[in-house]
């Protein structure tokens, strides 16, 4: 096999590269130059497609959030019980968790200290508002227990969604037992049912 | 009232200052000169008690951890059924991140970038392995569903755990509400048993 030219960078192939690096080094810990380095080209072809690193940044939240709110759209995620929109949505994020890694483990530790970091945080908020409702009409319909605190509950469930980008690597085990795990335990628990 | 004179810093206070501006800033993104502002002494003064910023992280990290082990040597995690010990320890592991935040937020946020990090991830793995056994020995006995494998299993609920670090501010939701919403959201699930 001869080496074949690699095809020129544009705007998303580059944030490809950098939501790598930040996942990698932490965005605060990365620099233009690593993300230079990593792209096999020179920090000044980067600047010709990009404002700087929080514009990479802010396009990687962009993606995560984007991706995120896609599955509020899809049909099953609208249409019927509560609680099984509630299921299907929490699957589902998990699911792009494990499918966007880079991008959503970029989301997942934005702790709001520049303009997009903090615009990232707002949309998140309001995706988790969304869901907390749904557990609080699920709860109404009696599907889900009283004693749970609808924001609280929403909160631990993607608390554990979130924690596959720290220790998921594509492996073994699939990503589609990893979602499923993911309901289970949330909806069912791991004990056995008496 | 009448401003009483600081009591002179040594290497425990000025831990705890060190850990709430990394647990605030991010590691890599606080600088000693942070922790002599926050401190309100000179850089020169905290070197005179420590060598330097991994130092103190460093003593961050084992203070997370000798209270994690510490959970493992309570009577109750020790004797009985497995499920009942487990119980136990998913209780007290959150009760122990809600009671030590600055510790657990840079024990949870540790990529293992230094030998402090390293071995602190070394030593959290240990503690993990130990709680899959646990997990493994309840589902022998019946009392965890034969279709959770362990080590997903703990780590989605330590995921849920580590996750309070994210949002707890001590405000209404009291520490122990929050602990035992994640031992009834881990165990038994958020829905209403049939």
């Amino acid at each position: 096999m001869t080496a074949e030219p690699r095809k020129p960078y544009d705007i998303d192939s580059l944030t490809d590269v950098a939501l790598r690096v930040f996942a990698e080094r932490g965005y605060d810990g990365a620099s233009m130059d690593d993300v230079a380095r990593a792209a096999g080209i020179t920090k000044a072809s980067i600047y010709h497609h990009v404002s700087g690193k929080e514009e990479l940044l802010s396009r990687g939240l962009g993606r995560a959030l984007d991706a995120l709110f896609a599955v509020l759209d899809e049909p099953e995620s609208r249409e019927g019980r509560a609680v099984a929109r509630l299921r299907h949505i929490v699957y589902r994020v998990a699911d792009v968790t494990l499918r966007m890694l880079p991008e959503l483990t970029v989301l997942v530790r934005v702790r709001g200290s520049s303009k997009s970091e903090r615009e990232a945080v707002e949309r998140r908020r309001a995706f988790d508002r969304i869901v907390t409702e749904l557990i609080a009409g699920a709860q109404r319909d009696g599907d889900i227990r009283a004693d749970v605190d609808p924001r609280l509950a929403a909160r631990l469930i993607f608390g554990m969604s979130n924690s596959v980008v720290e220790w998921y690597r594509s492996g073994p085990l699939a990503r589609d037992a990893i979602a499923r795990a993911i309901v289970t335990t949330a909806f069912e628990g791991i004990c056995t049912r008496v």
